[in-house]
This record gives structure tokens, C-alpha cells and sequence, in this order.
């Protein structure tokens, strides 16, 4: 499909479409940024590349993007480690630090079940998770993996392998979104919020 | 939306950001691509990015994309200098040659008329085209741009530029695409295929 368009702006093209979701006619407009962005955000566009590639690789301890050897949630010293919050991937690292509510460790999973797509407990390393649970140290393993299908089927591998520990597993709640009206809530989510119902 | 990654991280999200139809969604995956992929690959994608930059411009004669001073068409020696082709892109030019049935020179616009967005004749460098078509070489200007508003707005502009000279103007021709059927073409292009009839 590039064919015409000079060397190297068909071998850019070509390195683009390797990107998820990125098809031949996006590439090609891409490229055609580049063309004609500024000299500076290309030179910095392609230097962020290699520099990402290679400096940035995840934490040893919980799987987390990071710049060094531990992350920055792992290295802080006031955090409290006796509580561990599983999350999918850094994305919901992030979310939860958004919320100022959770001051615990993370442990990133890269990924969920997937049977269907062939994705079992080694390929998502939940042996990690076993082991960093096994420290005496902690008390508590917090769920936060989307209430999707391999979300959900996760959490329920989890909870069933930690389930026999001396541990506590929890999982986020369900629920009506902060803000939302009751009437427009769907039926499942009313379904959770009823059975999840509290004391107040 | 990028705070919590790390820096490098962030600054990639914002610089993929910056491209044409890319969403901070669309960014961060593709920076979790980089982060993952080959070596070798990555490597490969940020020195392209910057070679693009560097190598390619626009050929001084017709516009279309270059590695040098003059594009591959306008230095082959064998075209027909005669006649010159009226395209929107470097895209255009691409699809023309694949059709293996034109020898001819091109004119690439780098767009299009758009009065609402405030794109006129000065801005597509439409003062090129008529100093090309000055030379007493050409005796044809075949006019290729999209049969969109801004396409036919365009050709409308350069017939009435160029009519007056001693020039033959000619526009591609619309009708019943090859290999469709007539009961499915819309109303639109059946009435300009009965207009354009031909004899066979």
C-alpha cells in the first residue's frame, strides 16, 4: 500500500502500522505529521522512543512501570505495607492514586484470565503474587481488577488460590457511580448495589 | 491523564498526542507497544521518524513528496511532458500509478479548496500550477481531484483559471464503478454516468 511514497517514509509507515489499532491510513496521516511538525517535536518525539524503550521496564517487586529497579510506590517508605492492591495494569495503578484514598502497595498483574484468548495464571505471573503474599508482613490483598469477564474471572482465581491463607481478601465494591440517578443505573449494577447494600 | 507514569512515559503519551486522530487511549497503548516490542523494531521507528524529517520534503517542480530537489516522476526522462495531472496528495499520485495508464507529468496541491475553513488558492500554491501550465510544452492539464465538495470546488477554480489559455482542461471522468452493479450505484452517480455516456 506504501509503495510510491519515497524509502523512508514507507518504512515509517510500516513501523506505525505495528502499533495496536493503527491501520495503513492512520499511519500514512502520521507520517505526514511528521513531515510536517515542528523540528523540535519530531527530534523529541523520536528521542521520548528510545528512551522509554530504553530506560523504562517494570518494578521487580509489583510488575509497575518504573525508571529503576523498584517503582516509586515500592520504594516509599510510609506506605503501608501491609495491605497489596491488584490491579490489571499500571493504568489502574494510576486510577487508584488518583482517588488519595489508598496508601498500600500494588501488585500489577499485565493482563487478566483469558481462557478463551488462552491467557492462564503463569502468563499474568500470579505466581508473584502468591509468593509476596506469603510475607508475614502483609495482612490484606484489595481486588481491583475490572468487573469485566477476565476481570472478574481473576478475581475469583484469586480469591480461591489466597482464599485458604491466613489472609484477608477483598474485593472493590459494585455499585451506583458516585453522581449517577438510581432510575438510569442498569440491572445489574442495581442487582450489586442491593446485595452490596450497607449500614449507614 | 498521563501523571503517575513515568516521566519518559508521560512525554511519549503527549508526543504520540500530538499526531492527527490520536487520543491519549491511542497514545498510551501505543507507548505500552514501544515499551514491549523489539528492539530492533523500536530502534528502527524512532530513526525513521527522524530520517522523514530530514530526507524527505517536496519536489520543487509539482509538490509531490521527495528525497531530493526533484521528484522520481519529474526526473524520469521518459514521461510524457505534455500532459500534467492535478492531484490533492501524494496519495493521489500513488493511486494514479498504480492504474499503469498514465505516463504523464503530476501537480500535487497539498490539498484543497475549502472556503468554510478558510483554504484558498494561495494556500494550495495554486500559482504553481499555472506557471507550469505557462510552458508551451503542456497542452493538457488533467484535473484528478476528489469528487468531494472541496475536490469539485477546486477543479471548478482551476478550469475557470486556465480556460482562458490555450490549454485543454479535462476532468476524470464519474460514473458506475468497475466490476458494480447498476441497480446499487446511488442516484448521484447514475445521473452522471447517463450525462457522461459515451459511444461505443
Amino acid at each position: 500500500m506504501s509503495k510510491g511514497f519515497p524509502d523512508v517514509m514507507a518504512r515509517l509507515i510500516e513501523g506505525f502500522c505495528k502499533m495496536p489499532g493503527v491501520g495503513v491510513r492512520s499511519a500514512e496521516r502520521m507520517a505526514f505529521y511528521v513531515l510536517r511538525a515542528k523540528e523540535a517535536d519530531v527530534e523529541s518525539l523520536a528521542r521520548s522512543i528510545t528512551e522509554v524503550k530504553r530506560n523504562v521496564s517494570f518494578c521487580r517487586e509489583c510488575n509497575n512501570l518504573s525508571e529503576s529497579d523498584l517503582c516509586l510506590m515500592c520504594s516509599e517508605k510510609k506506605r503501608d505495607r501491609s495491605r497489596i492492591c491488584v490491579v490489571e495494569g499500571p493504568n489502574g495503578v494510576m486510577a487508584v492514586e488518583r482517588t488519595g484514598s489508598y496508601n498500600g502497595l500494588y501488585h500489577v498483574l499485565l493482563g487478566a484470565l483469558s481462557p478463551i484468548d488462552g491467557i492462564g495464571p503463569g502468563d499474568i505471573r500470579m505466581g508473584d503474587l502468591v509468593r509476596r503474599a506469603e510475607d508475614p508482613e502483609v495482612k490484606e490483598i484489595i481486588i481491583a481488577t475490572d468487573f469485566t469477564t477476565e476481570g472478574q474471572t481473576t478475581a475469583l482465581f484469586i480469591s480461591k488460590v489466597l482464599g485458604r491463607s491466613r489472609i484477608k481478601v477483598t474485593r472493590l465494591s459494585r455499585g451506583v457511580p458516585e453522581g449517577a440517578c438510581v432510575e438510569y443505573a442498569d440491572v445489574g449494577t442495581l442487582q450489586r448495589a442491593f446485595e452490596d447494600r450497607r449500614t449507614v
